[in-house]
């Protein structure tokens, strides 16, 4: 029976998952983040030391639990990438160089309530900087570019990273003489679900901000750009504060990194906020282009004290794509497709069960070239093979001589066949892999 | 805290571990194998289903478990990957085409006593296949070829795969005239921990074995061969059993069809037992050479029973690489190198912060054709610029030209310094990627 929240792929959408996952490590790699794969639990309290994510966690215990088991720590499963990489740099600070690149694939868990219908099992790309004391602004630049690089030339539509700066909306917020910015930032965090009048009346009620400073609120969560013009129309607001300031230089500096590689794919938008609580700047949310209603497919940030302990600091950026929720979005709307169903290009047909040692010698010397290769289950008619091999979407099938003919190969799809020597034969360049297209 | 039983790697040797997993993965696909990757948990009924490690699981409960949760199944995480699978199979069998061939490649959770030391996380690598009512036999000759292709050319050490065939077993012991072959088996199973001695006696006591019966169970378990040979051996024993002829016939079809393909490196041992217990035919284990003491790393066998309900059967065979534990006791041996600690090859150095964006452009042209670069973390001297791809082992540092003048490359291994042009160059292949290497 299938499991609410936790979704599972037929063999077809796992081979477009590979392929997309495939580019985006060796995107990662191109730019010089080192792969890294953490333990799937934590110490409890490691998990509730951060993040609105905190509550909903999937604690552990052992089945043979007994006497023995008192004392033992409790456990539970991560909820994000981030933690556990921030308690990993603690861990092996004298192990690691600084600044520390790497990237980290994998499945993470959230204890949804069954009902709720979200995803309680998802899989997770991220990338992160950290470096010792501080770590240089510029990284925050190249997150989103990194992200736009490893997922161009997919079949995954255009992507929109949206970006903010917690810094210029607390020094705005505090520069209106509003206090309370982590309350305020929660308030608006929820403008595109509750609309401009309820979280008017929060602003108010919770904060106690006037009309006015209510209004302002808005106004600047209202303000995006595709280039660094955001920065007069906050000015224009008539607000003044050095963090404000100092926040709309790092948001200008990331828009101008962007405008040069990725016109049009970065920008600006003063309302993104994020529900973390451990980002200190930088903000990202990335958004599919056609897509945008369901949200943020990857998301991210500066965080300054996440990897910290009393004597050391580790500052880091990061940027993390959902890659179960992307998926899930395009398998729902069917916008990806694969040419075929397995990784097989080649069914090497069998004339009899004797001979299915020489048909195995042909399948090596394919192989042996990287073209995937079957031999046909048994040796019924050759109409039953060729639809085992329709049936999966198999291009080829190679026909074995008999007493010493030679071998042909028949592309089952035009009808066409020739002769081949398995020691030399080529599929065309597009068949050797299946193909990932959009649909 | 480092966690007993859940291994982490350092950068270095998770790059070790991803080319191993590239080769294997990339192997299984050669074979036709397809990708599939399942929920990590699955309904504790499910989990006690079958398997003497079903006693050692973890379950999950949420942190925010309240009255709404009473009702809610128990989930617990995943022991292997088999069961998992069998359970995908029955669930989607409309949606999948048989023989259904599958790879899988994920971690497994084993709710083991912390103080016991042994893996309670770790990665396997899996490859089945399943067929409806019936599977033919020669898929039980085809695992060991696939493993041992999978891992030829790594710096793993060469494996030897011991096959033997639980209906040869269960036949002599009926055919010996004793009782209880399950229990006989799981005697025999701690031969090697337990010694001959302590194992005649738990035959005579449990099973009521004679004296006699006893050591014609241990004169079987006694044989092995690199060929076929092991038959006359087993005939000469003097016992017959239909089942064990059946068993005879099965185990010598897969060393011959290793024999010619693999010679020496699959060999029958009657010993080998399998602790599950949803093995009926075929089982094997493999050993590293000059590492045997430490276990079998890759063990799986033919199950007939595993995926079935009332109305539908999908018998299979499977084989399972244990790759946390393969490279574990490899680390622990030193005996696996990686050429350095990132995957970067190049790095361009900076003159000053306001040349970023043209080291950017040297960084991009070069990610073009695939050659991994990162750009300086800052425009420090030169020298602590070179020293920072020394520590990470980055083999070539290249040098933007002032003023018009060209770029030029240095190996910093060799100190050569060449002038080149980032729209053409290229490192030397073997440079490419970081090399993995027995140390």
């Amino acid at each position: 029976m299938p499991l609410s929240g936790f979704p599972e792929w037929l063999p077809p959408q796992r081979m477009i998952e590979q392929y997309v996952l495939d580019r985006i490590r060796s995107t990662f790699e191109l730019y010089g983040f080192a792969p890294l794969d953490t333990r799937a639990v934590e110490p409890i309290d490691q998990l509730l030391r951060k993040g609105e994510t905190s509550k909903e966690v999937y604690l552990l215990r052992r089945l043979q639990e007994d006497a023995d088991s008192r004392g033992e720590e409790t456990l539970g499963l991560h909820f994000d990438l981030t933690v556990p990489f921030a308690r990993f740099v603690l861990e092996n600070a004298g192990k690691l160089v600084f600044p520390f690149r790497r990237y980290q694939i994998q499945k993470v868990w959230r204890g949804e309530r069954p009902q709720d219908g979200r995803y309680r099992e998802f899989l997770q790309a991220d990338i992160d900087v950290v470096d010792r004391d501080t770590l240089p602004f510029h990284y925050d630049t190249e997150m989103p570019l990194v992200i736009l690089d490893a997922l161009r030339g997919t079949p995954v539509p255009p992507l929109r990273v949206r970006v903010n700066n917690r810094k210029l909306c607390e020094g705005f917020y505090r520069g209106l003489g509003l206090s309370g910015a982590d309350e305020v930032l929660r308030i608006m965090d929820k403008l595109d679900k509750n609309g401009p009048d309820a979280v008017t009346s929060q602003l108010v009620s919770s904060v106690g901000a006037s009309e006015a400073q209510a209004r302002a609120c808005l106004d600047l969560a209202g303000i995006s750009s595709a280039d660094a013009s955001f920065a007069d129309r906050v000015r224009a607001l008539g607000v003044t504060d050095p963090l404000l300031d100092e926040g709309l230089d790092e948001l200008v500096q990331v828009l101008d990194a962007a405008f040069e590689a990725e016109r049009g794919h970065v920008v600006a938008d003063l309302s993104i906020a994020r529900g973390l609580d451990y980002y200190t700047g930088t903000v990202y949310e990335t958004f599919m282009q056609g897509y945008e209603s369901y949200g943020s497919i990857c998301s991210g940030g500066r965080y300054e004290n996440l990897a910290s302990s009393a004597k050391e600091r580790f500052p880091g950026v990061g940027i993390s794509i959902g890659v179960s929720r992307m998926l899930g979005v395009l398998f729902g709307h069917q916008a990806l497709a694969v040419s075929r169903a397995v990784p097989t290009c080649v069914l090497v047909a069998l004339i009899d069960e004797e001979h299915r040692s020489s048909a195995q010698r042909i399948a090596a010397a394919l192989r042996g070239r990287g073209i995937a290769t079957e031999v046909s289950p048994s040796a019924a008619k050759y109409g039953k093979q060729i639809r085992f091999a329709e049936r999966r979407g198999i291009p080829y099938v190679w026909f074995p001589g008999a007493d010493g003919a030679p071998d042909s190969v028949k592309d089952i799809r035009s009808g066409k066949q020739d002769e081949a020597d398995a020691e030399v034969w080529e599929p065309p360049a597009e068949d050797r892999l299946p193909l990932i297209t959009g649909a």
